[in-house]
């Protein structure tokens, strides 16, 4: 065991995204032609992710990934960290390798010499606020065991894995290998399902994930109901307490539920003036929660940072916080 | 003489936008050491472009260049135009070519088979709401008069030539060829100013084209002054009355002045919130006034447009509108 110096490490898809804005239209003609799931996430191929790119309005680019996206929220509390993540040796990867580290993350994932693109994700954003999101995971999905740096999990108190890696048998293992490190530190497993479709693809894997190598779980109303195969939140949130030292469950507007030690903690939704663009939301509730967290603050605290977060994230678009999170932090205190 | 099928040809800098936010401390520290000039824009070469990368903090990439900017505008209005601008073969340049389409523009120029990268424009974005641009021309410099396609010229009825342009001098023969196609057609030629320091280093060529090339002039206030090297305004704008048919005189929050055949055309500026980036500003009132012009408007309504599309961009960052300027005028009117 070692004294971990830094709060998180994360490791997810580096992707960039393509926001641009559609009406409901658009999103109706693609859904006749092309599975695409409004207000949810599809993997496409680099040949459909080229055609609908030449279909959408202008764009613009910016640096995603949903525990990307956590982290640049963890470090706008002032959280250090770092990130693990595949992107290519080309500019879309310049632009991803330039983002994270300029947020004053550790990044140092190789990148890809030859093969598949930096993976990007086209996102539509319809009037309603709801992101409808088509992800060609490129070089993402290459990330293997070997890009897992132990010395970097070793530094921290938690690492998080993004639920949306699991898509692919490779970043599996690389995810296992990081999970491994963490626990052999004596350090912490963070894992986020990240979408309901995803866990309907991979249930059995993220229940074994989940009952054997997770200690703290991110999940939203839908996913924990998909995992579980429940109908109901309750029933959802009462099987997860049995398997997870923390469950971190997000409801939207009804805020969120923490479940740990046979403790519920409600924690309220924060004020939004006004909704532009939902979806980032999880990902940065995650972020208040972890830097809370991983600054040794109680449960309800870490859960209120996370509500913070994600309230400034939704009053804009784009998937990343635009103001300082410290400082809100201080004016909300 | 052939009847024109399109309203604006935009001959300009093809650029990809960075935009980050800074605080004075950096442009501080910055120009310490390098030539900044905040709230203006500096030539800079590709290896000063990958060190202040290196330095700014994360970024957004937008497809930007100032007369592209005014297409995107005008097209929002719901003109139909072209573009000639020079891109490199390169992930930038791809995502400025989509950018551009996706408005509905005609754009064919080839890009750049071998040399350059595609030329960027690195914004900091200052707490006062001021731009400091720091421009890596790359293969936009490379246009030549071989790139400007005569007959989209002949099918508009005005070519609008962007200043920037005038930094090399194999783009101001570009510029050359596009006015003479316009003119064998007669058909208007416009010029925008660009930057007073622009403007400072090509006084004598600007002059020359000003007086015998150009129809329609844009400028603000510092470039018109530096133009005509007067320390008034008024004297300025009654020295370039006498050279062109209209100069649009735009001068901030105080709106702008047309001058055209003796006539004197006070615009007010349109009302805005809350200014947040100001520096599109002049971009978009040449679109207005442009897509006004071009519609056969009377030259008071073409400036009101201006002002109203003025007003658009710089309620939000970003130097393209991120509402509809056709709806905006339909609400106005």
């Amino acid at each position: 065991m070692s004294e971990p110096t830094l709060g998180v490490v994360a490791i997810g898809n580096a992707l960039v995204d393509v926001i641009s804005h559609a009406d409901e239209d658009f999103i109706a003609n693609q859904r006749a032609y092309y599975s695409m799931e409004k207000g949810a996430m599809t993997l496409i191929d680099e040949t459909r992710a080229v055609e609908l790119y030449s279909q959408m309005g202008p764009g613009v680019e910016t640096s995603g990934g949903s525990a990307a996206n956590t982290m640049a929220g963890f470090a706008s509390f002032g959280g250090k960290g770092g990130f693990i993540g595949k992107t290519a040796d080309d500019e879309l990867g310049k632009i991803f390798r330039h983002d994270i580290r300029s947020l004053g993350l550790r990044f140092d994932t190789q990148p890809l010499a030859i093969g598949a693109k930096t993976g990007r994700c086209l996102i539509l954003v319809t009037p309603d606020a709801q992101r409808t999101m088509n992800t060609f995971l490129g070089a993402s999905v290459e990330l293997s065991a070997d890009d897992v740096d132990e010395n970097l999990i070793a530094a921290a108190r938690v690492t998080y894995l993004e639920g949306y890696l699991f898509d692919r048998e490779q970043a599996k293992q690389a995810f296992a290998a990081g999970a491994q490190a963490a626990h052999e530190n004596g350090h912490r497993v963070a894992l986020t399902l990240s979408d309901p479709f995803c866990v309907d693809r991979h249930r059995h894997d993220f229940l074994g994930l989940v009952e054997h190598h997770t200690d703290i779980l991110f999940a939203n109303e839908e996913e924990i109901k998909s995992l579980y195969m429940q109908d109901n939140f309750e029933d959802a949130a009462a099987a997860v307490s049995d398997h997870v030292e923390i469950a971190v469950l997000t409801r939207s507007e009804k805020g969120a539920v923490i479940v740990s030690g046979g403790k519920r903690i409600e924690i309220p939704a924060a004020p939004v003036e006004k909704i532009v663009d939902t979806t980032g939301a999880g990902d940065q509730f995650a972020a208040g929660f972890l830097y809370g967290f991983t600054e040794g603050l109680m449960l309800e605290t870490c859960g209120k940072l996370g509500a913070l977060a994600a309230a400034e994230v939704i009053s804009h678009v784009g998937p990343r916080p635009e103001t300082s999170l410290a400082a809100l932090r201080s004016k909300a205190a």
